[in-house]
């Protein structure tokens, strides 16, 4: 099994790596049936990115080459898609996964997570060049330097080697089999054309992600109106006024980067930042200190109000919206970013297959991933929130295991969560109202504590807040632990800084397991300190209690 | 029980913060027994820092009001003694902290860990500046603004917050007595002066930490030459050319703050860089990239040397060492740096008490760190190896649980253990090599793979490797686990990059747990994504298999 290589995009591979100016890798070129390298492979994504009518890339085993039939279609190479097909490939069965995109991986790499890490790390560093201007060896901090175009110039310039790594990984460690930069066509539960080609197996997986969902506002198809996925595409000005509609995880966190860069943001929320179902076990302290950061940098947020139209002539020129008054208010802006959430694209599937969807189009599935349609599976975004990699790449898993015969159900309804502002938010467990709610004797451990003077209290403090504990406390960072006095058991964990997302999937674990984790375990860990969460220490402090206090 | 007030340092406390240009708390200032703010004890602490020959703080209670004799007193009140103290205090027992410092936490937030954590997050930031110079808004980079004095100076002008907290803290939350600013003199295992008064106690702990080995060279004693102690304290001019004797954890700390701020750094080690038995279980791979990447930013790192003397005439002005051919080689300098370990000073316990010690001074205790002598303890750095937060913390509390009468070991020999270069640098449970001598079918999944173009390869990734990952690949960070094929758990855990110390902290729990954890439960962990260390999804992606193989 190889790659079947596009006819014109191989012909002068080496040539165009050359060209452009990326290392060619030793020994051949992949043309004589040596794999392709990463750097290879990235040159020839970018080529069909940048020609997407040239033929597909197969890597398919011809039938007299492998008859076996296939135990599943991944319809899709995202996340979802692409963890399903290893799962089946490493438990022995037979795949076939299919993409529009040249790459697997799905919009991740290409427009969605992978951007808005650079874009959030690009926010925190010009957040402290900014802080910082003056001082120490920062120069005047010129927000005129900053560019949001650059920035995605920048992404685009390099997602080819991300990319490549999907791919090489795929095929040479991963042993699958896919056709990509090509569309399929689900024609019934055993058949998907792409390609010219009919593909028949045993099972379909359905997971073809998500996409904004752009409101009905008039306006809404002017120029300088984007989503996330259009800015990475089609950005090519600089804005100086950027209003959001939306309150979306996906608002905090692009409106952070838009105003780090100098770009004056407003976020124009119906409902309080971070209070949508969509986002569960956001503690109120939590959400005050984000919040209030945010503003304490200057952006804008608007909550309670309704958007009503955006203006202009051609291009983008004002929103207007209605105030938490219920009064008509305009802003000027060049640049409008939509961030109101996302839909699946299933009509294609309610239309060939009759699988059943909810009221936004989301396919539903048992617990297993079965649709209402036999030998029709789904994962992914295409099943609704949370719209998160972890539930993305379990649920293609879970479809996988179970078509491979082994039972295995996967709820995604408990997680760790996370976003950005300028800062790493995360959270695990209750939120403090709702271990209230549930329990009669809530401890908390919080810094800075409710009566500390925020602004000399230099608590949390680590690798990323040092800066900041240093010239200034209350930027550091917040964070609260709560545990439940009565069985000494954490019940959530919530923090603001930098550096503990990591740890918060194993402390999720801890909390979650049947057991828990009590105040007296934590206390028994081995920091690695400055830890960026502190709680291994505090909860020490407190752990020879037998009548527990808050700290 | 209230804070004695040294009578000088309070006279005009308001008048004295309003000065320092820092927030005046509202209310009142503490001097009619109301509880000191953070705020004002950061001024109180700063004075007698300034004034150490003031009286000493005292927030001990008076026979009359409290007559209860001591359960303990801790000779010392770092991280030990005050984490021991809070301990026995949470069980109901009475303790007296004394410390010759006037703050309680000892070395670690005035000269050690806090600023070493400072230093390390510039080396981390003006590693970036450096790379990133000229492009997006980074401005060209001009090495000569980079100052080691300013960022001790702001190291300095702020440490009075963190431990303003720890005497705040110990204090109001965790109801500690102690006397501070002034030192202890034990004088049997009962009885300890301080500040011309006598103490007597079921227990005594002894607890004060270790100090800067100076090595027996010619010219040790010329100015220009320091550790980490008198770096924080003297420092004055800026070094363009430093050499640093030692190859211990500070070497590479330090060392890569000041190769970051410009002013060129070699290292002079007897032994390759983390090979000491003071580390254990570093990897081959993890080892290399490290040194690597140092090497790539322009350190000199010499192995194997020895060096003979430290030359100038009154001030240093080159070192002389042996290279590793027996050949006297000499280096140009204007900065020495000691980093060659460091020693307790015990001998007035040797002589008061007769506790038996090692060769190196360091006191012997058992598991419940009972010394040879009856009714006296021992916890933290003066124990020896590993002089770390966690083993100091922790051996307190043990001393503390067993005089409170509850029967309690610790067993400090296994641990996960972390450096910064400009790096994160974090490992737990086995090396390769030593899971290869130890087990017979050893899974590595490991980024970049040994056989993939480091250049062009560009995981690991996440935040604070996103601008690295997108401009040269390389420097975005290495990582390696290594997992029993047989038994299918995790052995060991290797990353150089950003934001996972926190997570090794409880991966390591997991790990060694009698259990352990194995990857197929590694991949059904929830990640948050892109989570730093890519170990949950890349376990998931081979967890399928039933025979496992690398990735």
């Amino acid at each position: 099994m190889d790659v079947r290589k596009p006819r014109d995009a191989f012909v002068s591979l080496r040539a165009r790596i050359a060209a452009t100016g990326r290392p060619v890798p030793a020994g051949d070129i992949g043309e004589h049936g040596q794999p392709l390298t990463v750097g290879e492979w990235a040159v020839l994504i970018d080529e069909l990115l940048d020609n997407p009518n040239d033929e597909a890339i197969w890597n398919v085993a011809l039938p007299e080459e492998d008859d076996r039939e296939f135990d599943a279609i991944f319809v899709g190479g995202g996340a979802a898609g692409r963890f399903g097909s290893a799962f089946l490939r490493a438990r022995g069965g037979r795949q076939l996964v299919i993409d529009s995109w040249p790459f697997l991986g799905g919009s991740c790499p290409h427009q969605a997570c992978v951007p808005h890490h650079l874009f959030s790390e690009v926010a925190r560093e010009l957040d402290l060049a900014r802080h910082m201007s003056g001082r120490l060896w920062y120069p005047k901090f010129d927000p005129k330097k900053a560019s949001i175009v650059e920035v995605i110039e920048l992404f685009r310039a390099g997602r080819g080697f991300p990319h490549a790594v999907m791919n090489w990984q795929s095929k040479e460690q991963l042993g699958m089999e896919y056709i990509l930069n090509s569309r399929a066509q689900v024609l019934d539960p055993h058949t998907v054309e792409a390609d010219g080609k009919r593909f028949t197996a045993k099972n379909i997986v359905l997971a073809t992600g998500a996409r904004t969902t752009f409101p009905d506002l008039p306006g809404i198809d002017l120029r300088g109106v984007y989503d996330f996925a259009s800015l990475t595409e089609d950005m090519n000005y600089e804005p100086n006024r950027c209003v959001i509609i939306g309150g979306s995880k996906v608002a905090i966190e692009y409106g952070s980067f838009f105003q780090a860069t100098g770009c004056q943001t407003t976020i124009l929320s119906r409902t309080p930042l971070m209070t949508t179902t969509s986002l569960h076990h956001v503690d109120d302290g939590l959400r005050a200190y984000v919040v209030d950061m945010m503003r304490d940098r200057g952006m804008e947020i608007l909550e309670g109000v309704e958007p009503v139209a955006i203006e202009g002539n051609g291009k983008v020129s004002a929103v207007r919206y209605q105030d938490a008054n219920g009064l008509e208010q305009v802003i000027a802006s060049d640049f409008v970013f939509i961030a109101t959430g996302e839909r699946p694209a299933t009509s294609q599937f309610v239309d060939a297959l009759g699988v059943d969807v909810d009221d936004n189009g989301f396919i539903k599935v048992d617990t297993h991933m079965r649709t209402s349609v036999g030998n029709v599976w789904a994962a992914g975004d295409l099943l609704g929130p949370p719209l998160e990699m972890f539930k993305a790449r379990k649920s293609g898993c879970t479809a996988a295991r179970n078509i491979m015969g082994e039972p295995h159900e996967f709820d995604f309804t408990e997680y760790p969560d996370f976003l950005h502002s300028t800062y790493e938010i995360t959270w695990l467990g209750l939120s403090e109202s709702e271990a209230r709610r549930k329990y009669q004797n809530v401890i908390k451990i919080q810094m800075p504590p409710d009566d500390a003077n925020p602004e000399t209290f230099p608590l949390p403090v680590a690798d990323g807040s040092m800066l900041y504990a240093f010239t200034r406390p209350i930027i550091s960072g917040w964070f609260k632990l709560l545990i439940d006095g009565d069985s000494r058991r954490l019940l959530g964990a919530h923090h603001v800084g930098f550096g503990v997302k990591d740890a918060f999937q194993y402390l999720d674990y801890l909390v979650r397991r049947p057991e828990g984790i009590t105040i007296d375990q934590m206390g028994e860990l081995n920091e690695l300190f400055l830890n960026p969460e502190h709680f291994i220490q505090l909860c020490r402090l407190r752990a020879g209690q037998s009548q527990l206090t808050d700290l």
